[in-house]
Order: C-alpha cells, then structure tokens, then sequence
C-alpha cells in the first residue's frame, strides 16, 4: 500500500566530529521516503527551489519515489545548517535556517494522493497537518505525525488540534516530555495515549526507542555502532522503516507495531553511518534484514517458563 | 554456593529532587550484599567505626549476611554525601568524602572467605583488590570487579593488573570510555576482553546495560519506573543480582550471563525507587519475579523464522 509524506526538502550543511558536508540533500520528506521506499511505495508532497539538483531528483525517481506532488517554484530550497558534538555526538546546535521557498509551502495533495491508506505528517506547522488531514477524501487506515520543540513552544494548541486526530505520534524524550508537562516518560506516554492516538513513539537515539501500543510498551533497541557519522534525519528515517513495514503487511496488530519500530530502529541505524543519506542510499536489502536478525539476537533471553521460578531464597 | 564481596560500608547524605536523607545506611558492600542474598548466601568483608548502628548490623544479619568478616574498629564509618539534580537525577555532584575507618581497610579474609567459589570486589583501591585475590587459596570459579573514574584516572597500572586477572568488569560507559580510550562502547569492551576478562558488562543507567559475553553483546532492558527517587547504589546492586543468580544456579553458560544480566537490571530498578536500601529491602520474591517477566514482556518481538524475509521491494 501506498504511503503518502507530507514534509520537509531541503539542503543541509553539517559538520559533525567525523566531518563536514555543504547543501547535502536532507528533510524530512527525503530521510523519510528514502526509508520507507525500501518497504512500499511512497508518494512525496514538499517543494523545491530552481537550485534543487536533478541529481537528487533522480536518485528519488530510482526508488520509485512518486514525484508528482514535489512543486518546484522560483526562488531557494530550505537550508539548515548545524553543528553536532564536539564532545557528544548527540548534541546539536542549529547555525542558520533558511525557509526560503518552504516559507510559503501550502501543500495541495492530488485527487489519487487524497485516497491515500497510509500518511505520515512530517515535521512541519501543525496548522499544515490539519491542511493536510483535511484535503483526504476519506480517513486513511493510519496517519502518524512527527514534531518538534518549536512547534511545541510556539503552536501547542493546533499541535494538540492535530494530535488528537492521529493514530501514532512520534516524540523524541524531551519532545514528549515537555508536549505533556511530565517528567516522566510512562506518565507522558499515557498523557499522549488520553489525546487520542493509539501509539505512541519515543524516539531516544543511541538507546533505540519505547513504542507505546494501546498501553503496552515495547522496549525498542538500537543496533550499537562502531561508527556514528552523522546523526540527522535518523527520526524521519526511524519513520520511514516503521510505516513501510506496517504498509507493505498492513499487519496493525501489537506484534506488526513492535516489528515496525524495530524496522525503524534499523534504518535509522543506517543513516547514521554516514552524511545525509549516503549510507542509508545504499542499504542494501540483505544488510537491513541482516539487522533485524541482529536486533533479534542482541535483545534474547530465556523468559522463565510459566511453571520456573528465579533460583530465589526464602527471605 | 557463596559469594565473598569486600568494599566499602558506608553512611551517606544525598540530596535529590525527591528529598534527602542524612547518614543513611549505604556502600558498595551493603548494597551488593543485600540484592544478592535474594538469590545466593553472602559474606561481607568490610569496616566501620563505633558510630555503625545495631539496626544495620541487623538488618544484614536478617538476610543471612554473614558479618564475621564486617570489622568494628575505633573511629567513624565511612561517610559521602552528594546531591543529584536538580533538572537531571542522573546528574551527580560529590559535596563531601571521609574516608573514616575505610582509610586504612586492609581486608582480611578468613580461612573459609579464602576458599569462596564467586568473588566480587566492590569499587576499592585496585591494590586492595590485587591484595584479595592474593588471599584466595584457589582460583574461584567466577571473579567480577567493579571500579570508578577515581581509580582510573589514578591508579590505572594497578587496575589493569588487577583487571587482568578477573571474569568480569563492571564500568559505567564513561569509565569504559577513559580506561580504554575509546570513543566506542564497542571498542571500549573488546579493548577490555582483551586484557583476559570473558565479559564485560557496561552500565547504562536508565536505559540498563550492556553484557558482552565472550565478545556477544546483549542489549540489556531496564525496567521503565515511574518513579526514580535516588539513583545511589545502582550499579552495585545491579552487581549484586547478577552475581547472585550465577552463584544461585552456576550456570555459566551465554545463557546463564543474559539471565544475570537480566537480574541485576531487576534488582537496580528497586534500589532507585527508594532512598539508601529503603525499597531494596522491601522488594518481595514476588516481585523481584514479575519485574524479570516483565523485563521480558517489554522486549519481546517476534523474530523472522529462518525461511521468512521482511516485506522488501525489488531495488
């Protein structure tokens, strides 16, 4: 089935403790259909300036990425650039963002887009996502959406307009946390669950992710690398892994959600290998099938037999 | 079968955003002592001064410690006294150390102490520790050391020495980090397998541990609490349990270390819950049961069969 993604295009420039890249392709839209391409067919809804390189659009065009809803109009594609470390990889201070032509992005879905089974809001204006909900002709089997502290701190009130109409929100901890005003993860997990959505995605970088299904968490992990490279987009992809899965088995049960994340969880284990999405291009379909064993593996214990015990003491 | 441990018994004074206790009842040893006498008998070797109070003295003895190796000498106990927070509670700030009586500690162990089949050397003096395994008329079957940053930073050539000649290290990732000088956790413990121990267990915090058994990691959960009210004590209890389920079962297979590993995450998610041993004491069979079940419930997914591949498209 086919997943439609509403988000971000961009040019990104970095510099991270293993290097430097100048007007890389980044967005979230890109992190998140390069992931999801590997799963189901993905239909991409953003816009681009005149700078934006056919190169790029080609490599989209080899994944069978639907471009026809990427408008390209006069003017620049959205910039960011950041700084991640020098100490801690997982630190990062944004340097410059440039809306540029996203400063007036208004999508506009296609009669075909607008019967969409799977949509996933990215990172962009809550008020954008409701735009979006709205143009679908009929309620999609699911919709997820992904934020950010900005719109947390500048637009709750339509962030919680939106949330509530969702079935899966994706948070990182401190997004969750502060969205909720809880110190606590299980408390704004179960804040989050009271909105509406039946799951819920707390995204914890280097530690994986806790999914939160109808209540039930699910310790997801992370594949430990050797190397980090750069660590952006590693959300949207986590995003894209899960939605391809749940797109290419419509399995919506507890078990289709966990094997979701942990398909998230791999292909964010990609991306980070390397600068915008290098690594993650080349994935192959062995090695993301080789991590999900991985993950299987690395995670196993003998659970106690319904009749064992722990070798415990009389106290 | 037993398990010797020798460090430190102690009074502390902490201070976290959940309140704060003075002179409470703490020390590696302690503990140590009281997660693992859950599962295995425990033999204490430490010191105190006159100041250490009976209802210590009898809560160990309760749990069948056996205090013959626990000195009484002239002087004052052991005293630290810290504060965590105020935004983080993992974040730690030492306000105060008397060394006390534990200044001059030169364990001592009894003929039956020198014959022990599971050896745990608590966070002491690396020369100590040489000193104990000195003392032992036999190889045990299993020896595990703990240390800390202090150790590492300045008394590395004893330490290694000393690492040398055990099965199992337990570091926190920084201390991974600074004694191997490595940036990787993965680097980190195969630098430290190297050196001769078969496994090495590197502490997470919050988000549990990783056990790297004979070079096989496992991804070690950590029980989602809701609250966290003093993180003192963590790790050593977390060593505690997974000692004492390997002495319970001698089962020193792969198999047998993920289980322990698993224990230990379960006995250090009481620890926190309370101030000093206040929730550890408390913590039933029952419970200690539900959490190691739950532990499992939490990272359960089913993994793909041999003949299944994930839903992938043709690239």
């Amino acid at each position: 089935m086919t997943v439609l993604v509403v988000g971000s295009v961009a040019y990104d420039s970095v510099e991270t403790p293993a290097g430097r890249r100048k007007d890389a392709l980044g967005g979230s839209a890109t992190y998140f259909s390069v992931a999801c391409s590997n799963f189901a067919p993905v239909s991409l809804v953003g816009v681009v300036g005149e700078d934006f390189r056919d190169s790029d659009v080609e490599m989209l065009r080899s994944r069978a990425v639907d471009l026809s809803g990427l408008e390209r109009v006069e003017g620049r594609t959205f910039r960011w650039s950041g700084v991640y470390g020098p100490e801690d990889i997982n630190t990062r201070e944004t340097l410059d963002t440039q809306l540029n032509v996203f400063g007036d992005f208004a999508p506009s879905l296609s009669e075909a887009q607008r019967e969409s089974p799977f949509l996933f809001l990215a990172n962009i204006a809550p008020s954008l996502q409701i735009d979006v909900l709205n143009q679908m002709r009929r309620r999609p089997k699911l919709v997820a959406l992904d934020t950010m502290n900005f719109w947390i701190e500048g637009s709750v009130s339509e962030l919680r307009e939106v949330v509530q109409q969702v079935d899966v929100v994706f948070m990182d901890e401190n997004e969750a946390r502060s969205f909720t005003d809880s110190i606590n993860l299980l408390q704004a997990a179960n804040a989050i669950h009271s909105m509406g959505p039946s799951t819920v995605v707390v995204k914890r970088g280097e530690h994986g992710a806790i999914l939160f299904h109808e209540g039930q968490p699910f310790l997801t992990p992370a594949v430990p690398l050797e190397h980090v490279i750069d660590p952006t987009g590693a959300g949207d992809t986590f995003a894209g892994g899960f939605m391809g899965y749940l797109a290419a088995t419509e399995n919506l049960t507890e078990e289709g959600f966990r094997r979701a994340s942990v398909t998230g969880s791999v292909m964010g284990s990609f991306v980070v290998e390397g600068f915008s999405l290098e690594r993650l291009e080349e994935a192959t379909n062995v090695e993301i099938e080789t991590r999900f064993r991985q993950l299987a593996t690395l995670t196993r214990f003998e659970p106690l037999a319904d009749d064992e015990s722990l070798p415990m003491r009389q106290k």
